[in-house]
């Protein structure tokens, strides 16, 4: 268990100290939870209630906030920024010993760095390159053609399918496909064909790609998510996609092929992008919207009807069928006045 | 396979028998497939027309129905949950010898009771714990701090990543992801930190998880299944989120971080509840709808509008863009009337 | 690396050859990206400003757009058709020797044909069958009582849960869970019973199943895929359902149990399709809509709003809200004029 002073907690991340340099913390917890020992932080103003009531050891707060707070205090501009880091020191990450577990199978001919761990039942192709410090956790498989950066680490039961080749520092979690052929297929008179889907998939430096999320490989060029994409689970980006460096997607967000995503956008949770659309830098769109024509302009997009209650809903939706014919009436009628 | 007598099921499950007590039935059936020898059922009104044509040997259905039926009958005032419960005396359950399979990787350290099955290539971590009974098909993986309660079922390639604890008789099918991390990122003036996550997951005892579901484990605290919740495939629960007793959530739904869910819920495929938000017990959400704020009365909620004929929804759609130009419009026109 | 002459692929494909039938193709490419050597396409007219400034060595293109190419061509009715098909000479396709890998755990009483491939730490049940040509990429676990047709490929990590048989040429990507139970659960007072699943699924030859896509198998009977219908990513299907011949779903789309969809349907991502509908021939569903009325005539059907700027959305929205109480004032002003 680590433990750390405030004082050297405060020195470590540059923050303003405000009360016994020598208090022990062991862990990080929130207002409500923490008690002595813990710290807690406050960085959303509708918790700053708790403050007269947490037993943390310490709290990181905003200048304005710890004014009001008698405890001791780390005082920082962003609050949770800098419990985010300071929680890194309290968090336990997993033993991973270099070299190759013996229920792996590594071909002859992968090029494997000497400090990268490999878990068990892995399955590294021939034309595959894992990099310095990469982990793979247990049933990582990795396919022809791909590469992980260093450091990067696959929790467990990542699939590199092919041709994914994957910066410093990605984070992947479990169950999550890269590199899966695209949907590309050719209507022929009276059936389907495939079409072959040969590009690849480029993950910048410190991604992170969620649990059972996937990202096809290009049909004809690639796939590609940009430095600091921060990714949700169960996401689904199609083949020939951008995604700009620094936009986040909340879990099960949907991006059809081609379409080109800006830098420092934030998509909403089950948000939809239509195929071959341009979204520019910092757009938001809010939670199961879906996006049908380019957006190119920064700013916050929505569609869709607020909740209520069914019965209510059930009237207005109703309505709605006939929208179109109602406003005709009434401005018909407005221009044309009863007699 | 099983045989059992019409008298036999009767004695077992409480029912009331209304025909020959010797017939013997060897599988159970729809109303439309079933043969002699096969058990059916009429739960649902819209079917009951299939009586008269029914070959089935006999039927399990209310007091109503069996008055209007000539062939033997289970009589049962709720037939769905009789057949229910009859038709696991017919289900074949795999084979799970207690003991690991030779190509499990079991870590020193493990407790895992004498009765458990753990199948081939599974991998249980040192610091994880095995019930009496619990079953682990092929390619599971249980990760640091993990428990799996007595007599549950992990189908098979579930991955319990860290610090999940599961209760007794918990079902987890294949694809799984409980306990990854959630998506915690702060934004630190121009890229993204990782906010470490350090809770767990709990689930409760008699809990149902379906084919690729994802439940995130809490950035401080866990996340929490009470008992007997029932979650469908592909559903995505987030970090810190709660989930009352008996709640039941149907394909594809998703649970933004720290919501707090009551019990006896439904909530309909699809559908999404934004983060932080608290819904009541007996809340019903129906399917693609979005919980945009706290539902705190039981009842149903719906958002959306109704398919449409594509052209004229456009033109519905159109006018949805300009609608509160148009109400105001009118508004304006009827305070100051044309002259 | 595969080359082959313009004049070899024109008579391959029987396409009319505009150009030097010496040239050397070594590739495919997009028109923007194509060099000398490389083969790319016309499909989508509005690609067509690139054919001045393209470098390719050949365009396979339509009559009418070869008019006004002066480089070398290949002329097709349906030149996605035909690119699609010359596309796959240049496919590299995964090496796969016949019989299992060392890690792979088949048992005892498996049908396994002798030119079949199984892959590194895959399990097949001791009631399993494979058939002719089939290959298993690495992780796949095959379950009791089903059957992978000739020729079919899983790629990887694919989980046929129980009782899935697959016809010819079925091609399934990583993460599919085909087979696990349906969403089976009958309310007993107080609590849920789980309704045993007790079918199995049927897929029809040439199916494609994209990345993490669920199939559930029925409770009663089968769900049913008939022959080349198509599933993209993250797609759910809930037992029971059957979806006609040469039906194509995007990714993320769902269909809730005991729906009936017709033959050459077109479902948009993210689409929805509630239980025990029926969905005619030839319809088409655009993304993110939801049908919650059977469908009984060809067409296209649509659901939502369309995106706005957030601000102009919230004020539509809000009135939305009280939709029907508008319509129903404004109607009662007209009928009773104000005086």
């Amino acid at each position: 268990m680590t433990t750390l002073t405030l004082g050297e907690i405060a020195a470590r991340f540059g923050l303003e100290l405000r009360g016994d340099a020598a208090t022990e913390i062991r862990g990080v917890a929130t207002l409500a939870e923490a008690g002595p020992g813990q710290l807690g932080f406050l960085a959303n103003p509708r918790y700053r209630a708790q403050l007269a009531s947490t037993r943390a050891g310490a709290i990181v707060l905003r200048a304005g906030d710890a004014d009001a707070f008698r405890g001791a205090a780390l005082v920082a501009p962003d609050p949770y920024v800098a419990f985010a880091r300071i929680a890194t020191v309290y968090e336990r990450m997993p033993a991973a010993a270099p070299g190759a577990h013996a229920s792996a199978v590594v071909a002859d001919g992968a090029r494997v760095a000497a400090s990268a761990s490999i878990g068990p039942h892995c399955v590294v192709d021939a034309e595959a390159e894992i990099g310095e410090g990469a982990i793979l956790g247990a049933h990582c498989i990795i396919g022809r053609g791909c590469v992980v950066g260093a450091q990067s680490r696959l929790v467990a039961r990542v699939t590199l399918v092919q041709d994914v080749r994957l910066g410093k520092r990605v984070l992947i979690h479990p169950g999550a496909v890269i590199g899966a052929d695209g949907f590309g297929i050719a209507f022929a008179k009276d059936h389907w064909e495939k079409v072959p889907q040969l590009g690849g998939v480029v993950v910048g430096d410190d991604c992170e790609i969620g649990a059972n999320t996937t990202i096809d490989r290009g049909a004809l060029g690639d796939t590609v998510l940009e430095e600091d994409v921060r990714l949700d689970n169960q996401i689904q980006i199609a083949h020939n996609v951008f995604v700009g460096a620094h936009t986040a997607m909340a879990g099960c967000a949907a991006v059809a092929g081609s379409a080109r995503i800006g830098r420092y956008c934030l998509i909403g949770g089950a948000a939809g992008i239509l195929g071959h659309l341009e979204v520019a830098d910092r757009v938001t769109v809010t939670a199961m919207s879906l996006v049908t024509h380019s957006l190119r302009e920064p700013g916050e997009y929505s569609s869709g009807t607020p909740i209520q209650e069914n019965r209510q809903w059930r009237r207005n939706a109703a309505r709605f069928k006939h929208l179109d014919d109602f406003v005709r009436r009434i401005d018909a009628a407005r221009r044309e006045p009863e007699s």
